[in-house]
């Protein structure tokens, strides 16, 4: 079942090691089928270097298992929430990579400080709240993906113009088209999460690169008006 | 003798080199076999890429050598103190990891700043004061191990939910069920240090995570309610 | 066509990823044949590990596509611009190198403070300032080019003698007698900026080398004088 | 000539790379022979791919070339002076290593903040001042080594204790008892210089560790006293 997805989620899971995302099993990356509505998931707590494509669970929307010998990540409602608001999205990855994380410690939005951040994100990349102790009592992945979503709204962010987010205390959340494209966003993110740290050190007083910068380099990259790449 | 554990404390000991957490001979792994009472340990000053399973020394509780070519590590009183008064303790490590090193030498316990840490340190990973000149005198590495257990005894912390220590101006220690677990407890300090750095570098009045985040993600991985993993 | 070129300019380019400055396609090198006045820039958005020296585009200095199944990379009006101007550069990089690109964003030019920058930089490595509104819409990549240019003129700086420069929320632009040389002073400047911001770190209040340091290093390894390596 | 004198400062040599002190040719490193008085250095500017034992260069303590189809490295003089001043040394390096190299570019001395340091170097270390424009005039490289035999003698340093410098805007010189364990301390104060940066991030006022926790891990290692290692 999904042989194909599985396969292309289990190589964006392995992906994150390669990319010096993560240490033991500090990540999960899945990707959706948005025909049969089911989405594709790594198990919870096993070593990378034991996964195969097969170990992958497969979810439906309601949180069900619907293959797979397997428990899904523990962070699967995280997963199933921002699949069910955001159609647009077909992956979705989460790390605790140490540049990303740390901003995500200090309960900051990483500002937009030049074009490598502008090639991806337009505009800042939200630090979203932590959550309540209700919020945790009742469901805290599930939440998490709540609380997401609503930074997202109340900020009026498009997803796919800001496709990360960071969760206080916590740590990132990349998404994409699909699976390799959320990895690709989750490497973009720890990036452009060392960058900015620098830059603040380097001039305390820094002010985020001007809005025609951002546009530029944005819109270079993405929309109707793209020209960078081969298409 | 004790011919399984060697080979589990050799190997853990070689973890030390793959994972980054040393620099030439800077760090030692013991293992404990808690029916006979001996543990197993590296000896002082030989070349990682030179050690086999045989070069191990087999000890007792009372520091006596029981088998082997070599001296023990020079730290083997410090884990012989951990081992004594600690039963739950299968495995000891340390290592002058840089990143955990800096904040013994900084003499700062490190603040509980988000998930990452939480999973597996319920709590501040607290720095051990400095010894005295008698304490140096009488006995510096058995009374380097007598002050980490009054730091753990003087704070109420329970060692199996803090398996770890900051030696002020040395370096940190830490412990597990087993050798394995307390090479993978070195990692995750490593990690968490250098995170704990950054988030004060991005936000210099950051506060620890809520008790809430800590209880959640400890408790997610740790006791008779945990979700995590396949277990 | 300029066989010989494009395998230089291919060679330097898979130079990037070994040398880490490059994260995915952030980078791109270019060679000029003075001769023929064709200069050779890799194409735009192709995987490095995809490349081959036939994938290298050739271009002239109209701007106009010579050779080549791809399109080249959208930063070559740049790359244009320099070799217009300055007739002794070979070769020319770009990258998000992420030292380097931290002081880009942090919009401050690089002071000298030792000899590994003075033995390749005369003097500090500049900042140029970021474009107008006016010039991204005529044309973003010519004119940052063109705002290079200015910032040499306005300081009267010797581009041969300055070999880089920092594009102001942006990152590095290095050149050279050719693209291998090019990529080694992008190198350089990436060592460079890594220990500038740690100077500033151990001492807020750090001054510049003394001229006679700079003159010294940059003069024993540059000009008629010039007595370190082989010749 | 001195065959296996030059195969152990070529080893040597190629030990800089790996241990990850250099970049591209920035280092150097030398052998003593006391008998003959002559000594093997790296020549200058070539690739250390390209090295192979054969490429040495012998010196005698005039520092005339014995030996050799290359010419030394331009910083020979500086070796002379130390291996003239100091007759227990029989090997010398010289990098640009980053860490080490940012606290020369400080001009600050690096201050013993822990057991790391205190293992190899007896008290902090020292900073040599910046050479007088008359100084470089005379013999720049020559004059180094003379103003780091200054720094020893007006602070009272034994070389054997501290077997190392940094020389202000420049970068770190280490020695020892032959090229290998000169290696050996670029190695070590290039791990103490980057945790001493890092500890003074963590703790801005922290103070360097108590003479006793000096005394006690120098001593632990060196001298009639010892007990670390298996002599």
């Amino acid at each position: 079942m999904l042989e194909e997805l599985k396969k292309q989620v289990y190589e964006a899971n392995m992906e994150l090691p390669r990319r010096g995302l993560i240490t033991y099993t500090w990540g999960n990356v899945s990707g959706i089928d948005r025909e049969t509505g089911y989405f594709v998931i790594k198990p919870s707590g096993v070593d990378y270097d034991k996964l195969t494509p097969d170990d992958m669970v497969v979810m439906d929307l309601e949180g069900n298992k619907i293959e797979g010998r397997y428990k899904p990540s523990s962070d699967t409602p995280t997963h199933l929430e921002l699949y069910k608001k955001y159609p647009e999205i077909g992956g979705v990855v989460h790390t605790h990579s140490p540049e990303a994380t740390s901003w995500a410690q200090a309960g900051r939005s990483i500002p937009l400080y030049g074009t490598t951040h502008a090639d991806y994100f337009y505009g800042e990349i939200p630090c979203a709240r932590v959550l309540t102790q209700e919020e945790i009592d009742e469901g805290y992945e599930t939440n998490t993906g709540m609380v997401i979503i609503e930074t997202f709204e109340e900020r009026g962010l498009n997803p796919m113009h800001t496709p990360g987010v960071l969760c206080k205390n916590h740590g990132p959340f990349t998404w994409g088209k699909d699976a390799a494209e959320a990895v690709h966003n989750a490497v973009v993110l720890e990036e452009v999460a060392k960058m900015a740290t620098r830059t603040e050190l380097i001039n305390p007083k820094v002010q985020p690169a001007p809005d025609r910068i951002r546009d530029k380099h944005f819109y270079r990259k993405h929309g109707a008006n793209a020209y960078y790449g081969q298409n």
